[in-house]
C-alpha cells in the first residue's frame, strides 16, 4: 500500500504526452496496490473538460510478459459492457509502455468505494458482476496458468515448513498437512472453466450505492474452474470483521451469481470443496507473507488465521455454507 | 508517505453526510503527508456537477490545540485571494472534527502538480505567492511559536549527540558545535515577523504551468522572521538533486519575492545567515530522523548531509547566493 517510485511532474507531463488525454493538471500517488505504483491523475481532456484516469507502475511480481494478458482482458471486459476499467492505449495504440527500466499503463479511472460490509443487496450485485465477467471472457483470446492452485498451495507450505507454520500457530502445520490431503483427494477435475478475477475481495470492488461501479485489480486473474471465483468471493465476503459467518451476504452472492449465469449441479455440489481450497490459497500467501515480513515493518501483515478459521468453518458446515434461492 | 488508519466507506459516507457538499462518490487513500493520512475524496457535490476534497486525518506529531491556527490560516488566506486550500466548514460550522479519537478536516481540493526541477519563471511565481501568504497574514489573529528555531536545533543537536552526529558523518559533530555558535551570535533580532510557511519545499506547491495553483501543508506554518521563509524556500528550491547550486533559480525566487513584498536593507543584509539556520533546521530534523528510524524501516530516510553541503554552500558564497534583481 504505497508509491514505490518518485515520479516527478515533469517525467509525468512527458509520459502524459504520449496519450491522446489532453495535459496533465493533477496527479497523486495513491495508496493502493501492493506489487504495483498507482498515480490518480487528471488531465484537461481530449475536450478540455476535464479526465481522470489511474497510472499503474509495475513494480515487481508481475512478469511483463503477462501484461497483455491483463490489459487485454480488461479491454475485452470492457467491450462487452461489464464494470471493469479499459485500459488507454498510446498514441501507437500500445496498451503499456516502459518508463525507465518499468512498465506502466494509462487505465480509466472508475468511480465508486470499497466497502467493509456490504448489505445483501450490495453482495448480489457483486455476485452478478462476477458471473457477468464469467461469461463475458468465454471468447478472450488470453490465457495464463493459475500459480497459486494446488500445486502452488504444496509449494507455499513446503517454502514455509512445519516449523515456520506452528510459529505462526502450533495447530497449523496439522490443518495444512490433513487439508492439502483432502484437497488433492477432492479437488474437482471436469468442472467448466474460464477465465476468473480470483481475488473479488471488497477492496476490489467499487460501489456506487447498491450497484457495481467497478470490478479492479485483475492481476492474479487467469484460466481456472469457474465456480472456484464464486467460491473465492464467498469466502472474502461472507464474514464479518470477526470473522463471523454472515448467510444474507452468502445467499445473496449465490443468488446475485446463479441468476446470470446459472450452477450446475456438479459445480454447486464442489462448492464446499472450492471454498476449502480458497482458504488454502490465502492461508498459504497470508503465512508466506507472514514469516517473510520483518514484525516490524511499516506494512500490516494480514493474519494468516483468518482463513484457517474460515476454512475450518467450510469443512465443518459444508454445502449449508451455500445457500441457494429455493433451498 | 502512507494511510495510516483504515477508513472503510461506510465511515468516509457517514463524515461527509456531516458536510454540506453532496454524496460520497468515490475516496483514494493518497500517499502524502507524514504525519497525517489523506484521502482524495469525490462527492455529489452541493448542486450535483461532483465536488472534490482532500480529507485529512491527524494522526501524531499535531498538538490539537494548534489544529484552529492552522486550518483558520488557510481559511484566512484563502479569503485574501491567496492560492491555498481553504476548508470546509461542517453543518455546525466547525473546521474541525473528531472522528473517534482523532481530528479530521474536509479541505478543497486544489489541481497542480508538484515539480521536481522548476523553472526559472516557475520559481519567479512560487517566490510571489510567498510573498503574498506574509501580506495576507499581517492581520490573521493565531499565533504559532517556531518549535524548530534556533532553540529547537540545540535540543535536536543535544538529542542527537556527536556519537550519533558522527555516526552520519565523521565532520558532523564539529560542523554542527560551530555552526550553532555562529548562529547564536549572528541571529537578527530585530526583523520583521509574520506567519511564516516554513516548509515549502517543491512537493508543498502545486503548479499550473508557470503558475502557483496551489500552496499546501502548512503545518509547520508559524510566527518567526518574515525573511527566514524565503531563506528556508531558496535552501530548498536552489539546489539540484545533486546538490549543486542553481542561481536562475534563486535569482528569479528572490524577483518574485521582492516585486510582491520589497525586502528591507536590514533583510536583505540577513539573507546567508538565515538561510545557514533554515540548512540548520533541516539538517538536525533529518539527523535526528536518521538517527531514530531503523535502516530496514521501509520509509526513506532523506540524507541529513544534503543540508550540511548546502550549509557549507551559503557559508562561503555567503551575499553571492542571493542575487537581487539590478544587482
Amino acid at each position: 500500500m504505497a508509491v514505490y517510485t518518485h515520479l516527478g511532474a515533469e517525467d509525468l507531463a512527458s509520459l502524459i504526452g504520449e496519450y491522446d488525454v489532453g495535459a496533465l493538471v493533477s496527479a497523486k500517488g495513491i495508496a493502493e496496490g501492493v506489487s504495483n505504483s498507482n498515480w490518480l491523475v487528471e488531465t484537461t481532456g481530449k475536450d478540455g473538460t476535464g479526465a481522470r484516469f489511474i497510472l499503474t507502475m509495475y513494480e515487481r511480481r508481475i512478469d511483463l510478459d503477462e501484461l497483455p494478458f491483463f490489459l487485454g482482458l480488461l479491454d475485452h471486459l470492457a467491450a462487452k459492457g461489464c464494470p471493469v476499467p479499459r485500459t488507454i492505449h498510446d498514441r501507437q495504440n500500445q496498451a503499456s509502455r516502459m518508463l525507465g527500466e518499468k512498465a506502466v499503463a494509462l487505465i480509466e479511472f472508475l468511480p465508486g468505494v470499497s466497502l467493509d460490509q456490504p448489505e445483501p443487496a450490495q453482495a448480489r450485485s457483486v455476485g452478478a458482476a462476477l458471473a457477468g465477467i464469467h461469461l463475458a471472457s468465454a471468447d478472450f483470446g488470453g490465457t495464463r496458468a493459475n500459480g497459486l492452485g494446488p500445486k502452488g498451495w504444496h509449494e507455499l507450505a513446503d517454502d514455509c515448513g512445519d516449523a515456520g507454520l506452528g510459529e505462526i500457530d502450533p495447530a497449523l502445520p496439522a490443518l495444512v498437512r490433513d487439508e492439502l490431503a483432502f484437497l488433492d483427494a477432492s479437488w474437482p477435475e471436469n468442472l467448466p472453466h474460464s477465465v476468473i478475477h480470483a481475488d473479488l475481495f471488497p477492496d476490489n470492488v467499487l460501489m456506487l450505492g447498491d450497484e457495481v461501479g467497478g470490478l479492479i485489480d485483475f492481476y492474479f486473474a487467469c484460466n481456472d474452474i469457474t465456480a472456484y471465483d464464486l467460491a473465492v468471493t464467498h469466502a472474502a465476503w461472507s464474514f464479518d470483521a470477526q470473522g463471523a459467518y454472515l448467510p444474507a451476504i452468502a445467499a445473496a452472492l449465490i443468488a446475485g451469481y446463479h441468476a446470470v449465469r446459472p450452477l450446475s449441479p456438479a459445480e454447486r455440489a464442489a462448492l464446499p470443496v472450492l471454498a476449502r481450497g480458497a482458504c488454502m490459497r490465502f492461508l498459504m500467501t497470508r503465512a508466506y507473507d507472514w514469516l517473510h515480513t520483518p514484525a516490524d515493518a511499516m506494512v500490516t501483515r494480514k493474519d494468516p488465521m483468518d482463513f484457517a478459521r474460515r476454512l475450518r468453518f467450510y469443512a465443518e458446515r459444508g454445502h449449508g455454507a451455500f445457500p441457494f434461492p429455493g433451498d
